[in-house]
């Protein structure tokens, strides 16, 4: 390659112990020139599927050629393997525990990469830190124009995560919270494409209406609740200037409903 | 310009959620080359005041041509304009919710534009996530190089902010908390210039007097209270070794009085 | 130098106030095309214990020639002096105060240099915050390529932090947790190759036995606690996919002890 892949880092380690500051040090020490972008450290502890809905709404905003290198391994240690994943004109590291499934979602999968190749490692590779062993050292290796190809071998699949979609029950559709952001907003399974424009709806958490969709949260007074299609594309629920998950007491799991 | 700018982002978006992701994701599509440095996205959620405050405090320690990127907004998608600023020989852009309004008092404004040229947005732009689709991805254009006044309609003020002010009363000074820090030493309104050099005055905290001005916490005995000349230029009272906020059970807007 | 040297910066301001920025916009000044890269700003306020581990994990896995600033320094203002030490191929500019105390035991130190050299500094220097005012622009000279030499005087010794040790008493060793992790693991001073190799071991924390040493969190099922020798070359307490302070209601200072 003419010019050398950013790496774009996500994981679960929070940033009041030394894990990433140790992946930084092995980065730069296999590629001094390496560009390192933090995506974010604060995805909750061993929680795979806030990472994939996390690396789901950001890849596409990058440069082709980015590589993420996306460490959230509750089975470090395990048979699990380690895979590179090229997809959608950019690269993915990550431990193969469902966290890279968006993947087959929303794009064409060029290749899947087992990353088995020991030369690229630190050695010894402890049974406990694959980010510091396994992933920083091949992330340099990758962002300095190392094929992927030579990381490993190439399978043909990837661990499914089961993210849980929504039903449509004739003209309702119900689905679910998947996430709470930091304003408290309810972030649900369903996508904009899966409501009818043409006509009105009404959006239901548990058993709570609250109303047709809004354009926007200034639509309804402060302290009010109301019904949006996000920025990523689904439904959401928030309060004016507050906190929906605080107002209605409500977290990842919830039920929400459109009906017509 | 001959040398790209770099860009200092402020947000309260956090870092548990993607929002600050995608907006770097977006200004390096935008310009590669583009170098961003986090000032910090732990504003207080919806907080201008604590935005305006933090962004007072840093920006003339960084170089001549830095651009800041700003985003606390709770009134996204309303029609509150965002602006581009050039004073004191940086760039700032940011809503026009008064979050830039320390520049008034302290610099020269050369010149203010509401950024209103949807060239250089993100289409279509959302009703909920206008730093993706407007401040990161005109942050990536003025950061190569791209002229402010390229961005929208040159404008003659903006928005300003009341933070409080500290009042003179015979030969007392009344202020106030206005933020407290992570050690939990309290931040006051009053500065340094405005207490009287020359002759010893006393520090009250509500009803409690801490007593004179101290060079530094090492002044009293860990776990004492002391007031003394913040780094920031104002009258600050902590606990040496200790969390003044903890200790007196005082947060912001709590009084303070400099008396003779 | 013929390259800049990279600054790797650890502090406990932590994110919400505007220190870090502030520090980082000086080094900027001093050092425009200085690279900077966040450690971490979450070591807890004023626990000079805590930066010390955080960096003896951390510095050998970065590049020879990288800079490290470490900035917990509860003695600021007081007579405690600043020092950059040369040590193991790299440099380390920090209070005084013990936290560097870590090269005399894994490095051959070069020299100590007390910074006292006020060309070096902003002006005029405060009480409170020489992470602006001294580590900072004394860092911006360095990685631009200044000598360690020029900022001070050379001195023979540094500050010594007094970190627990532990003891052999017949076969058994006595130590004891020194630092609790993110995730809950409990990371304990006895080292590896305090442990004997050829025969079993049980693991004690307090009165509890943990069993013999695993291999990885996943050698015990899930919720189960376990001994294992940790990432950092030390002993550590885990439960696997779950937090071990939490289950066994254990944090720092807690008694670990190895019998035959």
């Amino acid at each position: 390659m003419a010019r050398a892949r950013r790496i774009a880092l996500l994981t679960d380690f929070g940033l009041r112990d030394h894990y990433v500051a140790v992946m930084k040090g092995v980065i730069l020490s296999v590629h001094p020139a390496a560009r390192i972008v933090d995506l974010s450290h604060e995805i909750a502890s061993q929680d795979v599927t806030a990472a994939y809905l996390f690396l789901q709404n950001v890849y596409r905003y990058f440069p082709l050629g980015t590589l993420f290198v996306a460490v959230v391994d509750p089975g470090v240690g395990t048979e699990r393997a380690i895979i590179g994943v090229e997809a959608g004109g950019r690269l993915f590291l990550a431990p193969d525990n469902g966290l890279l499934g968006f993947l087959e979602r929303f794009e064409k999968i060029r290749r899947i990469v087992r990353v088995d190749n020991a030369k690229y490692f630190l050695r010894p590779v402890s049974n406990t830190f694959h980010g510091r062993d396994i992933l920083a050292p091949v992330a340099g290796h990758l962002s300095r124009g190392v094929d992927l190809g030579r990381m490993g071998t190439e399978v043909r699949s990837l661990v499914r995560l089961s993210v849980p979609l929504p039903k449509a029950d004739g003209g309702t559709i119900r689905g679910e919270v998947i996430s709470v952001d930091r304003f408290g907003n309810l972030v649900t399974n369903i996508s904009a494409d899966q409501i009818p424009k043409n006509r009105g709806v009404q959006v239901y958490v548990g058993a709570k209406c609250v109303g047709k969709l809004c354009a926007t949260y200034g639509s309804r007074a402060p302290g009010r609740t109301l019904a949006y299609l996000g920025s990523g594309g689904s439904l959401e629920i928030a309060v004016n200037r507050g906190s929906a998950a605080r107002k209605l007491g409500i977290g990842v799991g919830a039920t929400v409903a459109v009906r017509p």
